[in-house]
């Protein structure tokens, strides 16, 4: 059974434009290759309301886990910690285990800076804030800790919106729980460059193709404009073994080959992507 | 009154991590600069279900404007179109003005190969096959065009999802009805860098900056770890007037300059974008 995921980034500097999304772009990727199914990437506004509105639309959709990114840092606009506690109806309070990681952090940076401390402001202890009945998630790399807590079945993990922070929360805690979740299930992925054929010509071979290979997904990314047709096929599954992923995307691949090569489109080698 | 906005990204490319999503972050910067307030971004996949339940909901939310970008190609798995048709309670027909637009690229296209003609086959028809008195936009770059539509109040949009494509109709169809919307608004925004004092230090400065600032948004993006810290601050507002827009955020820029040396942190000369 596919595990199936939300991913919901908090954070104005997205709504904004100021930044690329990278972080979801990153999870989407990692949760793919472990054969979970993305289903749905929302960004939203550092705002409690806007948040909790989110999480409780996210919940009453059922996915199995739902992944916050942002929103968790000291300041004012960290609001996503808030925004879940009002979702799920519950408050936040200073979780003993997440206070204790702060307070031996600063302890650390106090010791490199050479000073005889650093005082746990309030904006510090905030970070210690967590729904009731949380569990704390150590962060290697920075101070706010993440943050893992149940609602209908509906696991919630909530990340930093820093890049290196998300990335080694989710290697240190996350990627060992949801392996346990999916099993050993692989993803499988390969793309064929087509040229000398349109897109629109491409699509029943497609359709056919998709339809002999049940397991199969084939996707078409123009790479060119309609008149000098330039097209990317991603090819892609998941499966329980590594060797029925790569055949069940090996035959789709020779028999969508042949089909073009006959209609007179060109194709290039195959870059396969290893994961 | 403030325009508000939300995309909807639609594609599977996105949920699986292949490709960035830059189409949101370009829209949502443009449609900020021109004093439009983003507020939701929603990635959703090649399902006409799917597309049909995103689309209602954002309709329940009542923004002005809903944008969606990708699946108005030729290919099966293009199902934007279909999916806001279903949301709308309506059916897909062939729209005529879209047809002609379509036929024209198509008698293009032969032309510049030499061709006497190229087929208008049920994949490439599939592209004038707009909703119910939907209004097609021109694509100047490429063949499917773009398309317009009201449902309670809310005005839908369909980009495509090829990012020159997507820009070319923004720019030539979609930036003139907007100006119209919103008047003349200027988004003003610039950035100071701080080192020597810790993003947990600064929550309090900020609040207390945005306290005596209405106007103004300032949010803190931390460029290093907390131990070695170097902070962006953005400082942003949007307003009818350009001079009035620059001076809520100078005099913010002053202040919270001020204060941040007053606590021993270092500034850097702020970058300025004019948009």
């Amino acid at each position: 059974m596919t595990v199936t995921v939300e991913i919901l980034s908090v954070g104005n500097e997205l709504l904004i434009g100021k930044v690329l999304n990278t972080n979801a772009q990153w999870l989407a990727k990692r949760l793919t290759v472990m054969g979970l199914n993305v289903r749905r990437i929302t960004v939203a506004p550092d705002d409690v309301e806007e948040i909790s509105n989110v999480v409780k639309e996210i919940i009453n959709r059922k996915p199995d886990i739902l992944i916050t990114t942002g929103g968790l840092g000291p300041t004012f606009d960290d609001k996503t910690l808030e925004g879940i506690a009002k979702a799920l109806d519950t408050t936040l309070e200073t979780n003993p285990k997440a206070f204790h990681m702060i307070k031996e952090k600063y302890q650390n940076y106090a010791k490199e800076r050479g000073l005889e401390k650093i005082e746990l402001t309030p904006a510090r202890v905030k970070m210690a804030n967590l729904p009731k009945n949380a569990a704390p998630l150590p962060n290697p790399l920075g101070t706010a800790p993440g943050m893992i807590i149940e609602c209908k079945n509906v696991k919630i993990v909530a990340l930093p919106g820093v890049p290196p922070e998300m990335k080694a929360i989710f290697d240190e805690s996350l990627e060992p729980m949801l392996k346990r979740l999916t099993g050993d299930v692989t993803f499988y992925e390969t793309s064929l460059g087509v040229s000398g054929i349109m897109e629109s010509e491409l699509a029943p071979i497609i359709d056919k193709v998709m339809h002999d290979n049940p397991y199969v997904y084939i996707k078409s990314h123009p790479r060119g404009a309609e008149k000098t047709p330039h097209i990317e096929l991603h090819i892609s599954t998941t499966a329980k073994n590594p060797a029925t992923a790569r055949n069940h995307v090996t035959r789709a691949l020779i028999q969508i080959n042949d089909i073009i090569q006959t209609k007179g489109g060109k194709t290039k080698p195959f870059k396969t992507k290893p994961e």
